[in-house]
């Protein structure tokens, strides 16, 4: 099993800033995840181009089951992460920005300036985060959950957890 | 008055399934519209052409004031519910989706991974409940208060309902 | 600092009602905001080649850094004003209509009922409210917090508030 982690930001993929977003989103992923993955992972601008490139190279070429973007979701004309995730995507799953700005505005107003998205591409789920550590981990907590049995749904592969880290839930019948 | 019922299932519409959901949304409309309506109802595979054919079927030919669609709503490669509404309705109203997420929700974290909608075809209110009966209840009643005053502001029949069953709300000036 | 507002309603655009909701939107602007700003002011028919051409004088030509729309966000067939915003945005920020939506939900069922969003136009932040005075006022106070902020995050003005009135919210590190 392969996971993707894109870091969208021009900052840290000049080298100007330490790439944590990105780490902050693989660090989630090793503590709760206990089905051995490998993690596919890229630092990249935010160009709309580039980030379509990289979700389709990790969805198609990488099989990745789960790819997670940090940053690049608000209103500012660099800010094309859902943009990018809507062009490659077939399906939106609009239920995870909802829940995810209602999450954020626990902790500040400014959440519902974010347009933070998620959708299937083929059997991959695409998830946008926030840029910030801190509102990484509240947003990805938020739909965690829902992941795993998503990727079932999309016939990607079985996605176990270590449930005294997070709970993920599976309908008994499908 | 007509209200339609299509349940989109490719199992039941094969024979495999009982048409269990279907036969929810029409009870419910039973138990809670007091205004006489008959019934325009159809079982019918997870195909987006016919899905769409459907609708537009009950919206225009049957002249349903309300169609309620049962299954294909979920990440699925197969479940295109929501595309056929998107595609036949005139106007799409994100907060039937977004007040539906929210109540189910509070009973499963995967009610993210639903895409329900709602919109308008010409005179009719289109709306996509989920597959199971129980979650087909939890939803119509959540959004049901707002239906019968959304098909007065499109022209619809006035309906009315038994209020000891639900409650709806019509604001005293337009 | 010029900010706008657009009230959108057949019957106040032909003398037949009193322009109260664009007066009660103007009248929030001149409690809250405190940076000197001049007011762009527009009562138009809901036409949307009108609304589309009204926001595009406000943002383009006006330099507008913010404009709010009052009223035309239902179902009903004449209410176009979201597709006037849609069509001129470059980018739509949703957590704008789920929180006024959520907002105006804790007062009536038909909260749902309303499209209304938000988006950018360039350097303009466009909001599309509802119709009626009270429901203005709540919806604009649900989101008013965030707005100074994308403001800034958009290159438009900083716009500083009475704090004993609104309360906005600006994060410490952008």
């Amino acid at each position: 099993m392969k996971l993707g982690v894109i870091n969208v930001s021009d900052r840290a993929s000049a080298g100007f800033y330490e790439d944590l977003p990105g780490k902050a989103a693989v660090a989630l992923l090793e503590e709760w995840v206990t089905t051995p993955f490998e993690t596919a992972y890229a630092v990249i601008p935010d160009e709309q181009s580039q980030i379509e490139a990289q979700l389709r190279q990790f969805a198609d070429v990488e099989n990745c089951a789960l790819i997670l973007t940090t940053g690049g979701t608000g209103p500012a004309v660099r800010d094309v992460t859902p943009e990018a995730t809507e062009t490659v995507c077939q399906k939106m799953l609009p239920g995870f920005g909802e829940l995810m700005r209602a999450t954020s505005l626990k902790y500040v107003p400014t959440a519902i300036l974010s347009r933070q998205t998620a959708g299937i591409r083929r059997n991959a789920l695409i998830v946008n985060l926030p840029g910030k550590p801190k509102a990484i981990r509240e947003c990805l907590e938020a739909v965690f959950p829902a992941i795993p049995y998503c990727i079932d749904l999309i016939e990607g592969p079985f996605i176990e957890v270590d449930s005294s880290k997070i709970k993920i839930f599976r309908p008994s019948s499908p």
